[in-house]
């Protein structure tokens, strides 16, 4: 049963699924812990939102109508006989992002002035003490670059004959470990400055429990089975051995042990709630995966990552050889452990 | 000499040029005028800037960067051991502008947040009282839409035989003027509510002295030659003459005494400066004019207006023939009133 690890290839189009699973939690948390009444008093009556990695929508448009529910709901428990504050959401993604295409999609309907903020997450975006509830979904899992150990080929972390940390010497996981804990204390540092205190920071990501190697993950599979695929097509001579050992996917799927000793040293934010979840409990045997269907995603997910390494024809060969040579993991990827992959956070400025 | 009313037509490529002729005015008002040391007080260290109708640069950035270095001087000068105040520039513009482009130009090495807001600055675009300073560069030209009267065939100001209220009955020239001045009451309202006590909005725009017909400018003589140019492809049955009669350019160059009772019929706002100067004195009768690249703007700045009422072949001959008769008024447009057909207001809310 594939579709379930797809969550974790395919990024926003499987986004809104795979965080209506923690949906419940947050909601409570922002309930129990949003202090709206004395946030707006210092706001000019006006709750600021932002999404972190917010992609084109529709599914940030969803989330950030939900929890604007949630804050009218508090607030009217608050303050049943006042006005309702009014609310900004500011979306933030890279530059690069399809900002356009998310301007036209934006709810005509919507309650909120609607703001794009084009810039990296791991440095500061918004104003001084600016903002109320932020969100990130699936997109710290995004590294700001690749370790620069793996890139240097007298470095023990030299990746050899690998892409990913998945079965790789212990040194190659630290590399991505330490490289991921710095991108999070940067994020942690800019979101520190931009939030109130009393602000609640939303963080759902790939994960893994603590302990768990990756390559028992259906993701890690595929991540060998690429690099398998890259060293034959070295062998063919279309690309160089030392280009597969240099490149490496610049993703990590911190576990939640990693997150708390981070946000702790950080000492910004105090964690309200923390689990793990399955990203897609409602998905049974039974469903239905088409492999190419399955392929389009990966490739979607993935290529641009490729795209940065390799010429194009090399990078359409190595989707066609991942396509034939996919039967061939596809049954230890159905078998592998997939119930605790996606872990959730709700932080709050202290 | 063409080239200073071109200033009037192509936007954002000359607006640099044409809003250079009133910087000195609005620095000297924004350091007289604005109390950034109050401001700030309220606003978490934070002075927050919009560019309203912003395009996709780099004048805006230039422009805000300008407006930026003039409230960090008289900060200096209000509290000179104090650390300087963070800022937030807001770029508005239609949702269908390129903001792709725009936050890919971005200057890298820009000292403010920058995050872009796709609205209709016609109506509310910002959370209450949350901009310090606003400006409005040659886009309050620009109506929320054809005044309704001029598309009713049966009113007084159906515009038989022309497409702009040049040259045009007193009852279509009020149609333009009702138009605008609702326009701008909606837009003062909006910005009534965003912005903060003794912030200030900056507005240059298109205009004309009070008193002198639109027809004596070099504008009002092209969009006479254009609205001939329609009729006679209407006699040759390429479109039908109600086609042209029902189409109208929905522009207007609010004379200075319209700007002002608008605003004092508004109440939100104090008008600290008003003029009218010559976008382009520095312009000679020597500077060479090349036709074809004069069309090139007039086609960029007008075509989308004529795209929404003619098939786009309609409108490539249309052009053709604009090409093939304007030396029949290019000598008339050369002798044209362009004195002072540039107006600029800084208001301050009360």
């Amino acid at each position: 049963m594939l579709s379930n690890f797809i969550l974790t290839n395919i990024g926003s189009s499987n986004k809104r699924l795979a965080t209506d699973v923690v949906k419940d939690i947050v909601d409570d948390e922002i309930s129990k812990k949003l202090d709206v009444k004395s946030l707006i008093s210092t706001s000019n009556n006006t709750i600021v939102l932002a999404d972190l990695g917010c992609a084109v929508g529709p599914n940030t448009f969803t989330s950030m109508e939900r929890i604007i529910d949630v804050i009218k709901r508090k607030y009217q428990s608050q303050c049943p006989t006042s006005a309702m504050p009014e609310f900004q959401v500011l979306f933030n993604d890279q530059p690069s992002n399809d900002f356009n295409t998310l301007f036209i999609s934006l709810p005509p309907e919507r309650e909120y002035f609607a703001a794009g903020v084009p810039g990296s997450f791991y440095k500061r975006l918004f104003p001084e003490s600016s903002l109320h509830v932020a969100q990130c979904h699936y997109s710290l899992y995004w590294l700001s670059k690749v370790p620069e150990e793996l890139e240097d080929k007298n470095s023990p972390a030299w990746n050899k004959g690998r892409i990913h940390y998945t079965s790789a010497p212990d040194v190659v996981l630290k590399a991505y470990a330490k490289q991921w804990a710095d991108d999070f204390n940067d994020f942690l540092n800019a979101r520190a400055k931009e939030m109130v205190p009393g602000g609640l920071l939303i963080v759902v990501m790939p994960s893994i429990p603590d302990g768990i190697p990756y390559s028992e993950l259906a993701n890690g599979i595929l991540f060998n089975l690429m690099a398998s695929i890259l060293l034959d097509m070295a062998k063919r001579g279309l690309i160089r051995e030392e280009e597969v050992d240099g490149f490496n996917l610049s993703i990590y799927a911190a576990p939640p042990g990693e997150f708390a000793a981070a946000v702790e040293k950080n000492g910004y934010f105090s964690i309200e709630a923390i689990g793990l979840t399955n990203p897609a409990p409602w998905l049974t045997d039974d469903v239905h995966v088409d492999m190419r269907e399955f392929l389009r995603h990966i490739r979607a997910a993935w290529e641009g990552m490729f795209i940065k390494q390799f010429p194009s024809d090399v990078v359409d060969e190595f989707f066609e050889q991942l396509m034939l040579r996919l039967p061939e993991v596809f049954e230890q990827m159905e078998r592998a452990y997939k119930d605790k992959i996606q872990s959730h956070y709700v932080l709050q400025r202290k």
